[in-house]
């Protein structure tokens, strides 16, 4: 890996260009982004060595690895795009929040995930193809921005990645069963690409713990540790707002009296729309689901607060707890 | 205030008596729990001097202060025993999580709070009466008992105090609008008696900033502050504990995957029932409200995952957090 191009230079992206110069990475690394202010802000940090002039200089990258640090609707754009220039020997990866679109995209237009295995070469189209390796690094602050880059933002996260299988695209045809059990891919023995495993090898110095998921099983388990948590301290904060908006003595007395419990089951309400909707628009179905359990069982505690069900329930979320600490 | 005794040496009691020490207070501290543990932890701690010997023993206090630091349906127990009993000049406080109810049976039983005005004096059978200043300090953690008492728990925590008006009574009788506005106490301006001027004192030395609230008031806003986070946390770690129970891999992928924001949300579902039964017993009505009013807006997120609304949710959230952060 001797070059690296970064397509957007905000908090992820510009983070992983500090985090690549950190580890001692000497090889060029260019960047490019949509707004010119976080492009700006990224040469200026020293995250990327260059900005491409343009929309059209990403398409004609020649950079060994190609990393996808948008939101995921531009994501899947740029895989569209890129899919039909870049060269079979670059890798295209990619930080998307959700896979499942993601994995499913990657498995029709590029060249297999570098891991070996079928899918390497050729594309369904039969033209030989650039690899795509899905991840997803578990890190990010309540906003964004070029300006709270960190090169220690990976630092103890988990960076997960949806190598391509066959079953991919088989098994999010369907019905997803919740947090459906996939195979061990079949793959899973077989030599990784040098690029993809010196991608691997990146991700492993900036500090982070690599783990392998199932794009549509990742997608199930995100809509409960992080979509479900973000709606749901966005809908508390919300309502707070609401309920409070034309009644400054109880805002006052709610900033008076709340403490640690309301500034930690709100905190995430700080997130913007813009870091949240393409989440919400790819990974719907799961989302949809979790929200419906959680309603569900505010309405159970809320029958139960007179009776012995309370206690089960406290007992239950002590255990979680205890395991989950 | 020369002597102090404190009913229910765990967290907050063994507390308040390390705090009283710091402060360099020099009375007795003698203290009483029904549990002979935590009674002797307190002992060992330094957070009390002496451990009163029974029930009766209490009954028969001098104490110029009685702190009752139990859970809510204990301390309406012992303003119970302890109304006819007390001479006029003892004063009785509390630290109960919910008010109303404590702050009704107080007007009934005692003799005003100590703040002058109307209620100082006889009490509505016309014998003398000790006063009774309910307080309520937003200080804790998950896990009770003397064990993790601290001095400084109270540092830079608001500590309420709702004071008996002749206003409580009535307020509290009909239906509670969410978040009523009381009037200003007729009593503010009065001058407060020694001992319950010496008692804020004290709050005020452990670090804490006194607030008043009236009491009906003071339980619809720790519905939205405290005991809503606590409900919803509580039940997201069960639900997520049900859901993943017979799926170790699930669950193995939830703790791999899940970071600050499952940590953060769930973090209250440690919390023991034996902390929570009497807020969910003395506060139902208040935390229902607050609990169906969270569901509805949880439903609305949902049915609004793929439309704008779910930006001005977010712009609502951004708003609430930029004045709670």
């Amino acid at each position: 890996m001797k070059s690296v191009a970064i397509v957007g230079t905000g908090l992820i992206g510009a983070s992983i260009g500090l985090a690549l110069r950190a580890r001692g990475f000497r090889g060029e690394i260019a960047g490019w982004d949509a707004n010119p202010a976080e492009l700006a802000a990224a040469v200026a940090l020293g995250a990327i060595d260059r900005a491409l002039p343009s929309r059209e200089a990403v398409l004609g990258t020649d950079a060994d690895v190609v990393v996808l640090a948008t939101p995921v609707l531009p994501i899947l754009d740029w895989m569209e795009r890129l899919a039909p220039v870049l060269k079979p020997s670059q890798l295209v990866t990619d930080v998307g929040s959700t896979k499942r679109e993601i994995a499913e995209l990657a498995a029709k237009l590029f060249g297999g995930s570098g891991e070996g295995g079928p899918r390497k070469g050729p594309a369904a189209d039969g033209a030989a193809r650039a690899q795509f390796l899905p991840g997803h690094p578990m890190a990010g602050k309540e906003s964004g921005g070029a300006a709270l880059a960190e090169a220690g933002l990976f630092q103890n996260a988990v960076w997960l990645f949806t190598p391509l299988t066959r079953g991919v695209a088989g098994e999010s045809g369907g019905e997803p069963s919740p947090l459906a059990q996939s195979e061990p891919s079949p793959l899973a023995q077989s030599e990784p690409s040098p690029l993809a495993q010196s991608w691997r090898e990146a991700v492993t110095g900036f500090g982070a713990r690599v783990e392998e998921i199932d794009p549509v099983r990742h997608d199930e388990v995100c809509a409960w540790v992080s979509h479900l948590p973000q709606m749901l301290s966005t809908a508390l904060a919300a309502l707070l707002e609401e309920t409070f908006a034309g009644d400054a003595r109880g805002m006052a007395a709610v900033q008076a009296i709340g403490g640690r419990a309301l500034r930690e089951t709100t905190r995430l309400g700080a997130s913007p729309y813009s870091m949240w909707r393409d989440v919400a628009l790819t990974n719907t179905e799961a989302i949809t689901r979790t929200l419906e359990a959680l309603e569900q069982r505010l309405a159970y505690v809320r029958e139960n607060l007179r009776t012995p069900e309370l206690r089960e329930e406290f007992a239950r979320a002590n255990r979680f707890r205890a395991k989950h600490g």
